[in-house]
């Protein structure tokens, strides 16, 4: 029993360093979204690249999105999907203001943290539900752990753009 | 005896989702770092940024330096140390070449790779190197895992960059 006890121990220190390394890096892009502010948020990264508001509602969008992917419910802001998923930058969308933008960032976020925190260490390698129960007996990797971990490296691609903005 | 098999597999699992992730960005951006080419790298990834071959020399430098911090041998590069890690790019410094570095670059996550596929998932959740045991009680993710996932997100900041050097 003792060796069983260890184990479990073990498969929640896994998921809770993965849950870590998420949380930081939210909370480092939240710190980097209020210290840009929305004046500098509307630029571009570099010339002729994504502005800031797009990345920032890009990446609203992708945390959406992780709701219904990982069966914890429905989106929030469906509205979010055309202008920041479906189309590119500068596609004649008109986008939500920046700093309500960051409210829905802190809210997704908040939401996605407590349900994080219920999952059991063998839940998070459940399949996730954009794979069939088929793929995923082939493919056991598919899982939601996959999800949360490809959704951390995804934030820190766009954290090493949007750091570009800030002023020297 | 059933129940204590399934949490081992799970925490195996764990791993290989965390070791999968990881050799993914490795492979992305090996494959961007070949498609930009030595001429392009040579650039800056926004106006008085980074220039890509200071990115890259970069990334060796840290994943060299992952062989100590998770206690599989020396630095293969410690002269990568002052240009690519103490100093910021600019600094005078003469760098070796693009492709010299991308050999290097190879090399290191080759051995890296095969020193991860030999750690046990509870080898994962050991120490590294750069904590004192003392600290280590107290501060139980501060476990190779941890370096592991941090690296892996270290790697897409950059990716994100880099990838600004493309041509459309």
């Amino acid at each position: 029993m003792q060796d069983n006890a260890d184990i479990q121990s073990a498969t929640s220190n896994f998921s809770k360093t993965i849950i870590r390394a998420w949380t930081t890096q939210v909370k480092r892009l939240t710190e980097l979204f209020e210290s840009i502010g929305n004046a500098e948020l509307q630029k571009e990264i570099a010339p002729q690249k994504n502005t800031g508001v797009y990345l920032l509602g890009h990446l609203v969008a992708v945390h959406d999105a992780m709701l219904p992917l990982l069966g914890f419910g429905k989106k929030n802001y469906p509205h979010l999907e055309k202008p920041f998923l479906a189309d590119a930058d500068k596609s004649g969308n008109e986008f939500p203001a920046a700093d309500q933008l960051l409210e829905y960032w802190k809210q997704v976020n908040n939401q996605l943290l407590k349900a994080f925190n219920e999952l059991s260490p063998d839940q998070w390698l459940e399949k996730h539900e954009a794979v069939s129960a088929e793929d995923f007996a082939k493919e056991p990797h598919r899982n939601k752990l996959s999800v949360l971990i490809s959704r951390t490296t995804h934030m820190s691609y766009h954290h090493g753009q949007l750091v570009l903005l800030k002023k020297k």
